[in-house]
């Protein structure tokens, strides 16, 4: 069967992701594109020195982080830039080590059980997950590629029948419950499957690659490792993995780490299908989703280029990563060139080396690059776009990250409506990341920590509302998958004035939520201030946690707090059990400010408060006996007792520090007084006020958010007339 | 008295540092000196900027970080700036903005009393100390020197008569215990009062600036607010301060961070007296200890340029401070011109608008630039070089810092025979610096915090032997003054085997302290490793305590601990009532180790442990309601009811982690076996064994250290017979 069709599809050889034509356009120009030509010395002195120490299959038995998780990692990311070098040099002493290794391969494979580490839910052969061998077979599909025609026959045969084609079927056939889903992890199960099926010419890989496996027998309940369900409403495969993630903007509900993850096998398989049945129309498909998925993603990066980490990520994760240079690549080459992405290949400093790696060189050498302006942006989430999203408010290099999404799949974190601020490309209010040491094996393997549950997910962890110390949803994933936040409305028409505002209705039964952040433009502040209002609305009485997780040094408080001379843990589940209380405080003025000093930079926290508020800083570590988090400081604001309320803060970034000169600029916050002036079910209005006196007043229509609806609101009998769910005046007291 | 001794006197202007033949050199380059006329733009935009904003000369009543103090200190940079622009571009306006201001002072200065805060044992006038307000006549002669010729004499009477006599009378006759001390205080008052002499050609006061003031009338007793003695067995004056707090090889006895405050007075004022009194050859005083202190600075700086943090010094402080891009050009224009100094002025980026600066400039023009490798380098301390020292071991991108110098003055620590290591410009194993934000008004006025005094100063708060809970010397300033640690021998003949060795016999009355730190380069290790023996002999029963402040994420332990639910402080004083214990261990095996992550690079210590040893993980931060401290982490051995003993353990920097790869490499320690194989008062000696069963011997002598003295010794029936101080043998078991 598997020959069969091999007869009927075969064609020239390299055509995956090289094409004959390609290779010759580069082999043209070799010599003439600085950084085509840079990239390829690079990678041509990485594969000699593997070259030169020897080949090594080791017989699997690691964790990631391990030697043979490593070497075999090592081995395919080295095999597919040794077959592309065959191709581009033509040497056979690339071809001669690849079809070496992979008779290695075929020698271990034939009789390789599955790997002994256990804790996978779908393990793998080469190593611990069939995600990690389908990683292997991504790559090595494209090795094999470029020295199929310098293969004999024979030595075809060999490999297709005693590696490739049971590799295939033991990741898809033989895993279903791995195979067969909407998830990042299928993503490259299809991939791999679908790409080794392209080269050999193998119709039914490539069916089950494109659609997955019919009757799967999988339980409608089953879970992965970390807790996402395995089905979804029966779809499966490559096609249904690009439809159900992505939002029609092209933003992955995993959210960018995962995205960055998953672009790799997206767009290679692309690419794939793209050289080999062009009458799919892949890069076109759901209106360019591939193509705008990329743009996405370098949104949902910060100024230095770090990834937001939303959900489980690990922080530091960039679009340095070779996943975005090939994301950044293909995303230029096929779709339309667009030249500001060469701006981010130029910071790369490295190209794929291939068609989109050379039409990006060239690009650059011709000096097309444009630079790439972050602005201001809305991503909707949800297959249809219909299910929240995030908004990046950005001006003068703040940028406030509002999340108000669906779950995002099995690596969601719990939180709506929730924040993160950077100033300067540094988190000046942070979000957790995950509690993992990616491919650290002194970190339990490497893998999710017991941390990430207690802590990371926990609602607790994220600058939001927390109600009666339980979790968004309960912490549990069945509830939680089922609900998104709703935009209310994001309007970032005046650069001065932007505005997102969200609600959340379904986290606590019985509770409503409705957070809008801003960042306004004052002539008398150095930077934009945030603006940030939550109300809540609730049937019952409810304690309410609202923390913000500083990261810096305090600089002064305008509250007192006690200090306790023993650390005790806040409370004894949803996170709070990892919280040390290391001040407790009661507001004197109606206005509480908390100042820290962060990079050199000195940021400001000003609340409207209660009388009866509790002021609690905290630092995270208790329960922590593996020493498995970071000790990071946070405020907590605590209002007990209460069913309708707001909080009203603002954050300024003011002045700055040297401590090479020693000077210190502006070192005091602006604000004067934050006051709620009205509040009711229709508008909610408040004034900020800086040290000069003069003030700003805010007013949100809650009701309402369209944005040809006129308003008239009374507020200390002056009379305010507006269109729109917002009004900000600037005004002389 | 004044003017007489004026008319004698009488010289053209400019002539204290800029003067008229190094303006006329200036000027005729104008244009072609890139980084000089950078340099010059640069300082050109930031006066024409403040001229623009106005004058302002408030009246006095802030600390540091204040609008007030911050003002002035403005104004006296700005001023000393204009006068040097009025020279170079011969633009009125500048010399209209000196003199108006100057005038403003003047007026205000007349009826001025002593600043209202009272925090100093020498209130200033225009600033909270005298210090400032010499730092003001420092900055502010070189401006009237710049404008003397265009004043009237008239001017000149009015500002000399009611502005500047009576401002150096004040910092000097008015306040002896400021002035006639041995002190960065009075260096800044005496260079003042000398520099303000030379302008006016005042003998009286440059005599006083020279040799201080003959009787002060000071209590021997008195002290400052640091703690530090006034008196210095009678010595005062400009030269006494150069005579006393320098050793020989440049290194002063406060450290490098308070050298670099007063380095530029000492030079500043040298130019001055260069100029106008050559006859002093102030250049080739002590043996040119001026040229050699500046490159003793430099040495005393990682690879980033930040100062080592000995004594009270703010985290930071670099090479890249104004007070160094004039100690730089000074020492190359005056001391013979290093070509590896033009390395430091390029990274700078910039020059000062004097000779000096433009001989630098046109260094660096005519490419005369050589890169400044720093080596290992023994710096001796004290006036004659024989109160100990400070030794900086490098090696491959590694900075060992082992401190066995005298006090330190004032601003000394308690503590002798501690180290510090850097990687790649990282502290691994911290010293933790100063507990104060210089100039930052938020935290205690910008000065000393409480916690410098509870914790920073303490012999816990660094990384060496601490005996029963107290600090050396028992914490007490009028012990710890008179006694220093002796050098024992230092070695690095050898770039493989680098030693130093040192002792210290006073910080605690009947114990004995020998502590030997070696850069050790095995083939089989990246990095060299660093081995620590300290050997203690005690005539009575102790505990002892041995900290190793790492900073970064704990990655494994190899031994048990427990973890308190609750955070309870360590101690009550010593500064343990600020450490709390986050776990307590019990060593299983014969080494114990610990690895974390710093700086995306792994580390580990490993260390010989006793049986009945405690391994305490702590964490800074008790007893801290201000949130003054940083929650930095320590592991600590404690060995208690033990007389004579002996340390042993190896730091190994290893691999490296990156998040954008999320490649871990080599992440595990490579030292199988640490062993003591023989421990008498006359030899120890350690072996070290690596995973692959290689071993290297260190043996040490421990009473003669003597290059040529021959040693045979026996361990486990071999011997060894060498010469010197130490043997060191890598070899195969």
């Amino acid at each position: 069967m598997v020959f069969s069709s091999y007869m009927v599809l075969a064609q020239e050889h390299p055509n995956l992701i090289l094409t004959k034509r390609g290779v010759e356009k580069i082999r043209a120009e070799l010599g003439k594109v600085p950084l085509f030509d840079a990239s390829l010395k690079i990678i041509q002195e990485e594969v000699d020195a593997e070259i030169a120490l020897g080949i090594d299959t080791p017989v699997p038995k690691d964790y990631s982080g391990g030697y043979t998780h490593e070497r075999h990692k090592r081995n395919f990311l080295i095999l597919q830039k040794a077959g592309v070098l065959f191709q581009i040099l033509q040497d056979e002493k690339y071809a001669v080590y690849v079809r070496d290794m992979l008779f290695q391969y075929e020698a271990l494979y034939k009789d390789l059980p599955v790997h002994p580490k256990e804790r996978s839910y779908a393990r793998g052969k080469l190593f611990w997950q069939c995600l990690n061998d389908s990683n292997w077979l991504v790559y090595v599909s494209q090795a094999y590629d470029c020295i199929y025609d310098w293969l004999s026959k024979k030595e075809r045969q060999q490999l297709e029948k005693n590696l490739f084609r049971p590799f295939a079927d033991f990741i898809s056939t033989e895993n279903p419950q791995f195979f067969n889903r909407v998830h990042n992890h299928s993503t490259w199960g299809n991939a791999a499957v679908g790409m080794i099926g392209l080269v050999m010419g193998d119709e039914e890989l490539i069916q089950r690659a494109l659609y997955g496996i019919e009757d799967d027998g999988l339980d409608a309940d089953a879970k992965d490792n970390d807790g996402g369900f395995i089905k979804t409403q029966g779809k499966a495969g490559f096609l249904a993995n690009l439809e159900e993630p992505f939002s029609p903007d092209g933003y992955y509900t995993e959210g960018p780490y995962y995205q960055r993850y998953a672009m790799y096998p997206f767009l290679i398989f692309a690419v794939g299908l793209h050289n080999v049945k062009p009458e799919l129309k892949i890069f076109q498909h759901k209106d360019s989703v591939l193509l705008k998925s990329v743009n996405a993603l370098i949104n949902l990066s910060n100024e230095d280029g770090d990834f937001f980490p939303l959900n489980d990520a690990q922080k530091g994760m960039s679009y340095y990563s070779r996943e975005l240079v090939t994301a950044v690549n293909i995303a230029y080459h096929y779709g339309g060139s667009d030249p500001r992405l060469l701006s981010i290949s130029e910071k790369q400093d490295r190209v794929i080396l291939d068609d989109s790696g050379l039409s990006v060189a060239l690009g650059i050498r011709e000096d097309k690059t444009e630079s790439f302006k972050k602005q201001s942006i809305h991503l909707s989430d949800g297959p249809d776009g219909k299910q929240g999203g995030i908004t990046v408010l950005r001006e003068d290099k703040l940028e406030l990250v509002f999340k108000y999404t669906a779950h995002g799949l099995s690596h969601g974190h719990y939180d709506k409506l929730s924040f993160m601020l950077y100033d300067e490309g540094m988190d000046v209010l942070q979000d957790y990341g995950m509690a993992r040491f990616v491919n650290i094996e002194q970190k339990g393997g490497g893998n999710y920590l017991r941390e990430n549950t207690t802590w990371a997910k926990q609602t607790i962890a994220h600058n939001t509302l927390v109600q009666n110390e339980t979790s968004h949803f309960n912490g549990e994933y069945e509830i939680g998958s089922q609900h998104h936040s709703e935009l209310y409305f994001y309007d970032v028409s005046d650069k001065n004035v932007q505005v997102v505002s969200a609600k959340e209705n379904n986290a606590y039964p019985g509770t409503k939520m409705h957070r809008t952040m801003a960042l306004l433009s004052f002539e008398d502040f150095e930077k934009p201030v945030v603006l940030d209002l939550l109300r809540v609305s609730a049937q019952t009485e409810n304690q309410y946690d609202l923390p913000f997780h500083f990261l810096g040094q305090v600089m002064k408080v305008n509250f007192d707090y006690s200090s306790p001379s023993d650390l005790g843990a806040l409370g004894t589940d949803n996170g709070y059990q990892h919280l040390y209380i290391e001040g407790k405080g009661k507001p004197k003025t109606k206005n509480t400010k908390l100042s820290w000093l962060r990079n050199n930079k000195f940021y400001t926290l000003t609340s409207v408060i209660h009388k009866n508020d509790e002021m609690l800083f905290t630092r995270l570590g208790a329960n922590d006996p593996e020493f498995n988090l970071r000790r990071d400081a946070s405020l907590l604001i605590r209002r007990k007792n209460s069913k309708n309320t707001v909080f009203v803060s603002t954050i300024e970034s003011h002045g700055s520090y040297s401590p090479v000169s020693e000077f210190s600029v502006d070192s005091n916050s602006g604000i004067a007084e934050l006051q709620v002036v009205h509040d009711s079910s229709d508008y909610t209005a408040v004034t900020i006020e800086n040290v000069e006196g003069k003030v700003g007043l805010f007013i949100l229509s809650n009701k309402n958010p369209l944005k040809d609806k006129k308003h008239t609101l009374t507020i200390n009998n002056k009379n305010y007339q507006w269109t729109g769910p917002y009004h900000f005046i600037k005004t002389k007291q």
